[in-house]
């Protein structure tokens, strides 16, 4: 086979409408952004890859694609040198209200290049993705319910159909409709939002009316150590595990020395070069992988071979995505023996897509791994065009929780930890 | 594409010429053992695979090959998990004359398999094997002149061509004629045969010999921590890295404190579970890869990411081997960006081989990394039927260097470390 040469990529940024979800930093924004990459081939296939649309990454994306335009697409190494060299000096993670600024710039900017690489590898070879990665070791990839503290709605809007949910009951209420819907077999609750009691009552609560199911805290290092070691031994047995209680490797190191469940996190552990120290201190159990900030598909496989070698517990964290992203990261959980817990998605929380209905569906809260070709989504035109004149019209150029939430609450203070 | 199932595996014995090289444990007998497996599919393809032949390590191929007949070649994950399962509670590893027991049993024979069916995925996809594993970094890969201690020639026969080499004139010669046949631009000693004085020596004649050219001792953990921290504060500034001076561990960290060059190892990091206690004593600075144990391509990049994550460097180790192995050493050495160090190789120590002649060669010291589709190499069926005949003729069933070397000196003793 001739090598398939990428011949340049087109990066569409676009808006879908998404409810205001509560968080540490802010909240959601009415509209989430992202960057749509179709990567064009001299043997006319197109790869799709999906990742965060702020300001400086569209540049960034830009960049790359100029870097690795002439390279095969199964040149993954080389590719990753090129926009090693070009963004080098590049140093600030974006995409994620600010909350996971320490990841590499160099392997956020190179992941859509990469899963969009491995769907046209896919498609030439007429293998799934999961197939580049070792082959699916499940037919389903189970997803977590992830419960948000939610206005009715956005300020001066209609409320969405999920309605309020700012105490146990609202929360109780959401998840009873979000698995009636899905089938999900485990819960996360984001929290940070309210004082720790509060959010202790509301994972008991979810514990009450969910027995069996796995629940999952995840405060976005809003606590100090000490308070996080009370809120873990309140609630021992309950949790499965305990995410990002407090800010930094050495707390959460203190944390973890005393909590009765496992730590995991998506905030002190989301490059390659804090592994050593996370592991050294002890920091954690559980590590989130994110193949948009871990460098792509390969990437997250190697992270999955550190934890498994290091002894580390694997999950996965989401943001707000669409369809690209989730047909990758199914891939990538399917073809992942030791990714164990079921893994998090925003999905349930939007209403818009980019790609044609059918490939994904939620069956008993898992997504079956796809089985055509490459990653086994395709761009639906029209709705492309629709999100990206969304992303024209609506003004967001960056994700700001923090910003949005001053809007409502001019003295909002997102700096952590809160309590 | 269809799935490409395993039909069945050949698995080949075979026997060829190796002079008598000598280490700690004793030497090389009069032929080298290796197997060779031809992994059939329905596609018609067929997959080749190299690695030990001991009569332990046979039995176990051929459950292996039992254990995955009927899954895809790209089923990798799946293929690991079988072969597991099937030799569960098997333990000791093999073929490395005693000197490599800890390793994986289940990567070392899944490796041969591994290899066969990246070599059949290729074939499938008219891609190199590097090609599967990130694409090569380097168009050719060094390797460095492999020196030993050796008789010149086996008890009760002629000498072979390289003659003797029992002192540093000797070695110097052995080293000027291999370089200058292949052109080698590093050097490694297998030492831990005579009083570390005598092995200082030689290597101080070899830097005055080849200045400029990295050099590499080698005793195999034949001293004892005192020692070693001698040998190596003797060789300050000639050695590039001194390989496993002393056996374990909690030995290797206590000299690496007082070494002035990096110590590396192949024997006391030698499978995924001894990497984290490694990292924790600080006990070595570079890892000598194989995948003869480290199962296999794709887990020996999984080695290299880790490596290069816990800041470790990386070089590759060799055991006698043909072709089979020197080409699936070439695509991973082309494939794996931070392998930096010239690999080893005992190549120029054979006269035989399975392999069709021309797909691998010596330019400058450095192998071509083969473009061809696979791994590149084609078996020679009347070579292979030969060596084999020669493995059923000449008796050897299982490495013994030093039941070998007690045929010539009846009170040698291999027990470590020994000055």
């Amino acid at each position: 086979m001739a090598p398939i040469r990428v011949t340049g990529a087109r990066i569409t940024p676009v808006a879908f409408a998404d409810p205001p979800l509560l968080n540490t930093v802010g909240v959601h924004q009415p509209y989430a952004l992202r960057a749509i990459i179709q990567l064009d081939t001299d043997a006319g296939l197109v790869g799709l890859g999906e990742t965060y649309a702020d300001t400086r990454h569209l540049a960034r994306l830009r960049a790359a694609a100029e870097a690795i335009t002439g390279l095969d697409v199964f040149a993954l190494n080389r590719i990753r040198a090129s926009i090693g060299s070009r963004l080098e000096g590049d140093t600030t993670a974006v995409g994620t209200a600010g909350m996971i600024t320490s990841a590499s710039v160099v392997d956020q900017v190179l992941s859509p290049f990469e899963v969009a690489c491995l769907d046209v590898q896919g498609q030439s070879l007429g293998r799934p993705v999961s197939d580049l990665l070792g082959g699916a070791v499940r037919d389903a990839v189970p997803f977590s319910a992830y419960l948000f503290y939610k206005w009715a709605g956005h300020p001066n809007a209609e409320p969405d159909r999920f309605g309020e949910a700012m105490d146990p009951n609202g929360l109780v209420a959401q998840a009873r409709r979000i698995i009636d819907e899905y089938g999900f077999t485990a819960i996360k609750l984001k929290g940070g939002v309210f004082p720790p009691e509060e959010e202790m009552a509301a994972i008991e609560a979810l514990s009450r009316n969910f027995p069996g199911l796995p629940l999952r805290l995840d405060p976005n290092a809003a606590w100090t150590p000490h308070t996080a070691v009370k809120v873990a031994s309140g609630l021992a047995g309950i949790l499965e595990y305990l995410e990002d209680p407090t800010p930094g490797l050495a707390g959460m190191a203190e944390v973890a020395q005393q909590a009765p469940m496992p730590l995991a996190t998506n905030m002190c552990v989301v490059a390659f070069d804090q592994l050593a120290p996370a592991v050294t201190k002890n920091a954690v159990r559980v590590v989130l992988s994110d193949h948009h900030y871990w460098g792509g598909l390969q990437r997250s496989r190697l992270l999955a071979g550190i934890c498994d070698t290091f002894g580390l517990g694997l999950s996965m964290h989401s943001n707000s995505h669409l369809g690209i992203s989730l047909a990758a990261m199914v891939h990538l959980a399917g073809a992942t023996p030791n990714l164990t817990y079921a893994c998090d998605t925003h999905w349930p929380w939007k209403t818009e897509d980019v790609v044609k209905d059918g490939a994904l569906a939620f069956v008993d809260g898992a997504v079956p791994v796809p089985t055509s070709p490459g990653l086994g989504v395709e761009i639906d035109d029209d709705a492309l065009d629709a999100l990206h004149e969304q992303y024209v019209r609506c003004g967001i150029r960056d994700r700001d929780d923090t910003g949005y939430m001053r809007t409502v609450d001019p003295s909002f203070e997102p700096a952590g930890p809160r309590w």
